[in-house]
C-alpha cells in the first residue's frame, strides 16, 4: 500500500486524483459517481469534484439544481459535490479518472468523441459490461485499439453491484482489476467508504468476461421465471451458466479463481437472485412472450444481454468454447428458437457423468 | 449390477432392484419415494415396490390409506405403489437399497437398529446433509464405521433439490455420487424420471460436503434476510461460503469440479434463493432476534445447518482449513456472537486483493 506524508490538511499532498468524470447517467453511472463523492467525504478529501456526462439536459439540469436523477434513481439525494453536463468535452477536459458507463454498442462513439480531450497519464475505469458487436471486443480492448491506451491505465470493476443497493447505502463488495497493482489500488482508494468495499485482482480479462456473460445468464434465468420454474432449475442454470462462463474465460487467459470470486459468481448470483436486475427481467418478459425487440416498450433501460448475446456467442465459436446456454439464449434473441423449444432445451441433457473425470 | 432370473415383465431380467426402503418421512424422503415410484412407472417396471418408515402411527396411517403426507406434503398425492410402516426391522427386511432421510444425529442409531436386517449387497443411499455431532462424521464415514459397509454399496445423493418443487414436478437435475460407478449409474437409472435428472459422480466426498455446510451457509444468508441486507450482500457470503466449502472439501481429498457443480455451487444457491429452504428460514429467524434453542417453537422440520456447524467447525479446524462464515455461524448458534455484531463480521474485510495471487 501507498503511504503519505503527515500533514496537518485531512488528504495531504494529493495521493488521489482530484477530477473524476463519470460518461453516462444510468442508474449505476450516477450510483458510482455517488460512491466516489461519499468516499472523499469519509476520508476528509474536499477538493474532489465528480463531473457526471448525462444525454439529456433535463437529467443534468435536476442534477445540478436538485440533486437527484429523476430518471434512475429519483428517491435518492446525490451528493452536491457531483456535478452534471451534457457536453462531453467539457466534461472530460482534465479528467484525472474518466468513468465509461455508457451500453457496450456506444463506447466506441464515446471514445472516438473524447479523444483529443485525453490526458496522457488518464485512467479510464470501465463498468460497461457487454461486448462490441461485430468485433466481439470487451471494453479493454476498444480502448486498447480506438484510444491506444496503455492496459496499465486501464481499470474494470465488477461484482455482485444492483445499483439500487448500493445508491442506498447498503454493504456491498466488489472487485477493481487492472494489470497495474497501482491502478488497481488507486481505485480501490478512490471508491472505498463504509458500505462499498473494493477487492484488487489483476485479472481485467476474467472480471470483464464474468461480467458480460453473467447477463447472457440471467436472461435464461429471467426465462425460467416467465415460464414458471423453480429455484431447482433455475439453481441448475446458474450453475451451468457460471460453468461456461469459466470455459470462455479460461480460453481468453483468465483465472478460475476470479471467476469463482465475486466478480464471477457473486455478480451472476446477484443479477439472477434480484428482481431489480434489468438482464433477468428483460428473460421474464421473453419468458411471457415478448420478442427482444419488443422489450424497449415494457422497458426503460437496455439489458446488455440483449445487445451482447450475439457477440458472446461468436467469441465463444472463435475460441471454439461451448456455451449451450448462451447459444440458446442467442437463437431466442435473434427468433431463431421460440421459449417452449428453449425450455425443454436448456434443462435437458443426456443420464451422464456430471464432469468427464 | 445384481442380476435377477429373466421374466415375462416389461423390464426383462431385471436390471434393477425391486424392494427399495425409504427411512424418513420428512418432505425430502416422501418426495424420494415418489421419485422412485414415478421412475419405476415411467419406465414400464410395475414390480417394484417402495416401503417408507415414519416415525409416527398417524402419518404412516395417512400414506398407506390416504396415499397423502398430511405433515409436509399434504398438497401430493403420492403414488400408490409406497406403502408406509412405522416398525424398522419391518421396513429394512429384504429391502436391496435402503434410503436414508433422516437429521444427520439420528443416523448412527437407525443404522445400529437395521444392521441384523442387511442383506449383504444392500445398498446404502443418503439424502442426508449433516455432520454427526462429537465424530465430525460424515453419513459415509457413519455407515463404514457402523455397518462395515463396503463404500461401493454407498451412494450419496444431492443437488439444488428443493423438495417441494420435485414433488410437484418441476425440472430437477441432481447428483449421485459413489465410489463405485455400477452403483451411482444404478441410483441414477432408479430415479431417472422426466422431472427428476440425475449425474453421476464418483466424488462421494465432495457432493456430501458440499450438502453439509450448504445449509451453514443458508443460515448466514437467512441471517441477512432477517438483518435487512439485500443481494448485493448475499451474493458476497455465497461467493465466500462456496469458497469456504471448497476449502474444506479439498482438505478431505474431493475435487474442485464437484464443488463448481450441482452438488456444490448448485445446492447452495437453490437453497439460498429459495423462501422453501428451513436453513435460510432458520437464519432468518435468528436474525429477526430468535436464538438456536427457540427455532423448534417456530419451525416444524429440523435445520441441519444448526445441528451441523458445530461439528464443521470442528472438522475446519482439525483439518486446518479458515471458514470465517462458519466460525461467525457457529458463534451465533452457540450463543457466543449476538446478531448485530455478526453482521458486521461477515461483511467487513480489509481493503485487500481478493485472491492471493
Amino acid at each position: 500500500m501507498s503511504s503519505q506524508p503527515a500533514q496537518p490538511s485531512a488528504v495531504g499532498a494529493r495521493e488521489l486524483p482530484a477530477n473524476i468524470t463519470v460518461l453516462g447517467s444510468g442508474s449505476w453511472g450516477t450510483t458510482f459517481a455517488k460512491v466516489i463523492a461519499d468516499a472523499a467525504v469519509e476520508r476528509g478529501d474536499h477538493d474532489l469534484a465528480v463531473m457526471l456526462w448525462a444525454r439529456r439536459d433535463d437529467v443534468a439540469a435536476a442534477i445540478n439544481e436538485r440533486h437527484v436523477n429523476p430518471e434512475y434513481l429519483d428517491e435518492i439525494d446525490l451528493p452536491e459535490s457531483i456535478r452534471a453536463t451534457t457536453d462531453l468535452k467539457a466534461a472530460v477536459e482534465g479528467a484525472e479518472v474518466i468513468v465509461l458507463a455508457v451500453p457496450a454498442q456506444h463506447v466506441r462513439e464515446q471514445l472516438h468523441a473524447l479523444k483529443d480531450a485525453l490526458g496522457e497519464d488518464t485512467v479510464i475505469v470501465s463498468l460497461v459490461k457487454g461486448l462490441e458487436r461485430g468485433t466481439d471486443e470487451r471494453i479493454s480492448e476498444i480502448c486498447a485499439s480506438e484510444l491506444d491506451l496503455d492496459p496499465e491505465n486501464f481499470a474494470v470493476v465488477s461484482g455482485p453491484n444492483l445499483a439500487m443497493e448500493i445508491a442506498r447505502r447498503e454493504p456491498t463488495a466488489t472487485v477493481v482489476a487492472s494489470a497495474s497493482e497501482q491502478t488497481a489500488a488507486k481505485i480501490a482508494k478512490l471508491t472505498n467508504c463504509s458500505y462499498f468495499r473494493p477487492y484488487r485482482n489483476t485479472d481485467v480479462t476474467g472480471v470483464e468476461i464474468g461480467g458480460v456473460v453473467k447477463n447472457v445468464i440471467a436472461l435464461a434465468v429471467g426465462l425460467c421465471d416467465g415460464r414458471g420454474f423453480g429455484d431447482n432449475s433455475k439453481a441448475s442454470i446458474i450453475t451451468r451458466g457460471l460453468a461456461e462462463t469459466t470455459r470462455l474465460a479460461a480460453a481468453l487467459g483468465a483465472r478460475q479463481e476470479t471467476m469463482a470470486g465475486l466478480a464471477g459468481l457473486g455478480d451472476l448470483v446477484a443479477t439472477c437472485a434480484s428482481p431489480l436486475s434489468r438482464n433477468r427481467t428483460a428473460g421474464r418478459f421473453m419468458g411471457e412472450g415478448y420478442r427482444a425487440d419488443e422489450l424497449s416498450s415494457v422497458m426503460r433501460q437496455t439489458a446488455e444481454g440483449v445487445k451482447s448475446v450475439s457477440a458472446v456467442v461468436e467469441l465463444a465459436h472463435r475460441m471454439r468454447v461451448e456455451m449451450p446456454i448462451s447459444e440458446a439464449m442467442n437463437a431466442v434473441v435473434s427468433g431463431a428458437l421460440d421459449v417452449e423449444s428453449l425450455a425443454t432445451l436448456l434443462l435437458a441433457r443426456d443420464l451422464k457423468s456430471e464432469a468427464s473425470s
